[in-house]
């Protein structure tokens, strides 16, 4: 995500409301190795990235840094805008246990052995310092691991039962999981945003114990059981590349994205922007000429524009403000979800960003193929088309080369770095951080079904 | 939309709060013939259907009525369950007047003559009686008709200015309208969702006025300036029909479709629920055995299914109930989003619906071929392939037919009443009222070009 608190860009001659300064970031978190799986080190299937010829982590040639763990088959390449780097990444093996219960259908045992293994994709894109994306890259996992387990009984099973327990208390309680259409998918995916929900609590807890401020956006990919899920909030993306055929596989939630959903909590809640700022989105900003004018405008259950007469209170600052990757809201945030953000507030006022920050991640599931995720600093610079075209011009010619994948994501690196076999228009550059993780599903799937 | 106070299902032993019963609704509103255009009678170009040779009024042999007014090009046929019919339906020109404006930026004059002409077609289906229906069919097309009027110097110019008068405060004023991409199409988006806002306002007052209650979906296409705009709020559905393709112009909103919206709502706002209502999901209502138990639940952050331990407040009566078609929002209605409503209580509480019904239309954009419109009743016994395979088997052998459409609609109800020639499985017959529009966009186009 590209930081709003740093890179917004004002119209001449506004008086805009900033956010807080970002005092607390001048000692941010230091990194830590990711404690990404208990006990990991004694499980037979744990990845270790040098044991394996196909899971040397790289250091960019450029300005790279070696990843401290990763699970083998995916490399992931940070260009690094800063010190201490606002983008976060964990990979690795997703290791579940099957726990059992007692005659009080209390928990028992935690089985020591792994009973399901997953893989673990995760892109965290920091603002207002590193901290969240680094609480996030170690905390996340381990949330979901916890949700999987909670609920691993259901997601063995034909379908999910009613009950965990598979005690049947009404006759026709299948049929009515069946009518629902639950399938263990379907637990997946509530494990995920579960997950999203308590891993953005903890951060608010962490950060305000160490007094520290920031939030960031999350992308992350699992693969466990043949499929692959996908959950995001925020402005990282991530994309599927066919022989034939590119398909997103995240939504970008930015202010412009959920203009709607933003203006209509507003109209519910109005007193959430405590008189100072106005819901209604214009063009531009209204200025004491617009006055008695009527001028484009739209609310919050309008898609279409419309005319409106300018009162006063219309040249307040709007609620969401700007163009493009521009766009932000409460002039403050570029991005509408995310992780942390817990006491941000805009500057000078007691106004929160929170209550129209949601944590809640868009989900995709998905089957095949070679999926990109990577943060904006990539998508700023190369379209999708572009990266298709770097990956389908790539692979086929290096298939037999352990490190293409690696290779491949060094590649879309140098493209946004004005590197001379550069894509991008012009010579483009993006000078945010940028991370990209190549996944092969196959390879993958293969990889998975050795355990 | 399915009648949700009279077509409840229960399951066996269940108390449900129920709505109030629809008393004043004994005496409904009489049906009143659509003043459709002011001055129609003088334009013209107004449509008299027994003028021309495709547009005769089609009464359904088998129990439809004639519609007192339609503009020539598409047929309406009604299927009728009720001696005052709960879909209501109009068509007719769109006759838009330039307005223009005097030395204090004041409406001098409207131009008695036609500026723009558009076409529109509209399809309500009442619910708690027909008062709701009649009066959006009586209303809606007036507040369009306002709307772009308000709006027609935008809608005519190539790009629509950031003044409305044309006036250019801000030299950059076009670079920020052409950057926002808002195009004159925005502004009949924007005129269709504000006109269905003003008609929702008009019935709330005319319904208390005359102290009837009730409320009704709204399906609407307008054609304007080679066009089709479909604006839909509630359960009735319209698909186009090509060649090789079938393509939904509408989205149902149910309260299952919207269930993370009404979801969020109660969790932000938990007092609309009255502490007699649960927020949460679950695959079936629960009871006292299951107190204690782990069971299948999501909540409004969730699009999959985890689990939870049963507590007390748990066995209250669910926000959202029932599958499929018999999905209840609150226990009583079966729609998410729609027109009036305003008194709708929850029996014997103090429950207002209205906070989770929406009037806000979700808007499409389309330019040819053949649009099929049709209330649920319709939808409830076929299917998108079923009515796209009668539009395509039926037109190719009756190109020379002026009644070919209308004939096709008749065609499509015949199909939902157990006939002869029904396509659905196993003779299934629909009791609902059927309302079906075809309107073929070709012709339709070439006619609007006469004008």
């Amino acid at each position: 995500m590209s930081a709003g608190w740093f890179r917004r860009r004002f119209l001449p001659g506004e008086p805009l409301p900033a956010p807080r300064p970002p005092g607390p970031h001048a000692s941010p978190v230091p990194y830590r190795r990711p404690r990404f799986l208990r006990g990991s080190s004694s499980s037979p299937g744990a990845a270790d990235a040098s044991r394996r010829p196909d899971s040397r982590p790289v250091r960019s040639p450029a300005r790279g840094r070696t990843l401290p763990w990763n699970a083998g088959y995916a490399e992931i390449i940070n260009a690094e805008k800063s010190e201490f780097n606002e983008d976060q990444a964990a990979c690795g093996k997703l290791c579940i246990r099957r726990c059992e219960f007692g005659a009080e259908e209390e928990w028992l045992t935690l089985c020591p052995e792994e009973f399901l293994t997953g893989h673990y994709w995760a892109l965290f894109d920091g603002h207002g310092g590193p901290a969240a994306a680094i609480l996030a890259a170690n905390t996340l996992h381990s949330c979901l691991r916890r949700q999987l387990e909670a609920v691993v009984e259901g997601l063995v099973a034909t379908q999910p039962p009613m009950h965990l327990n598979g005690r049947c208390i009404c006759p026709s309680d299948p049929q009515f999981v069946e009518e629902k259409g639950i399938r263990a998918e379907d637990l997946v995916i509530g494990a995920l945003e579960s997950a999203f929900q308590e891993c953005d609590e903890v951060i608010g807890r962490e950060l305000e114990a160490s007094g520290q401020m920031g939030g960031c956006t999350a992308l992350v990919a699992v693969s466990l059981q043949g499929k692959l899920y996908m959950a995001n909030a925020g402005d990282s993306r991530a994309i599927l590349v066919r022989r034939d055929e590119i398909r997103p596989l995240s939504f970008e939630f930015t202010p412009e994205t959920e203009r709607q959903r933003i203006q209509q909590l507003a109209f519910v809640y109005p007193e959430l922007l405590a008189g100072e700022f106005t819901r209604l989105e214009f063009p531009r900003r209204l200025k004491g000429d617009d006055l008695g004018q009527k001028v484009l405008f739209r609310d919050h259950h309008m898609s279409g524009w419309s005319y409106k007469r300018v009162e006063k209170s219309d040249l307040k600052y709007p609620l969401i403000h700007g163009q493009g990757r521009q766009a932000r809201l409460l002039g403050t945030l570029a991005v509408s979800r995310g992780l942390g953000d817990h006491q941000l507030r805009v500057l000078d006022t007691n106004i929160q960003l929170k209550p129209f920050l949601l944590s809640v991640p868009q989900l995709e599931l998905q089957e095949d193929d070679v999926v990109v995720m990577a943060t904006d600093g990539l998508w700023d610079v190369l379209s999708n088309e572009q990266v298709a075209w770097l990956v389908r011009s790539f692979l086929p010619g290096n298939q037999e080369d352990p490190h293409r994948f690696s290779k491949l994501a060094q590649m879309l690196i140098h493209s946004t770095q004005g590197k001379e076999d550069s894509l991008t228009e012009e010579g483009q550059v993006s000078y945010d951080d940028v991370s990209v993780f190549v996944i092969p599903l196959h390879s993958q799937g293969q990889e998975s079904s050795d355990h």
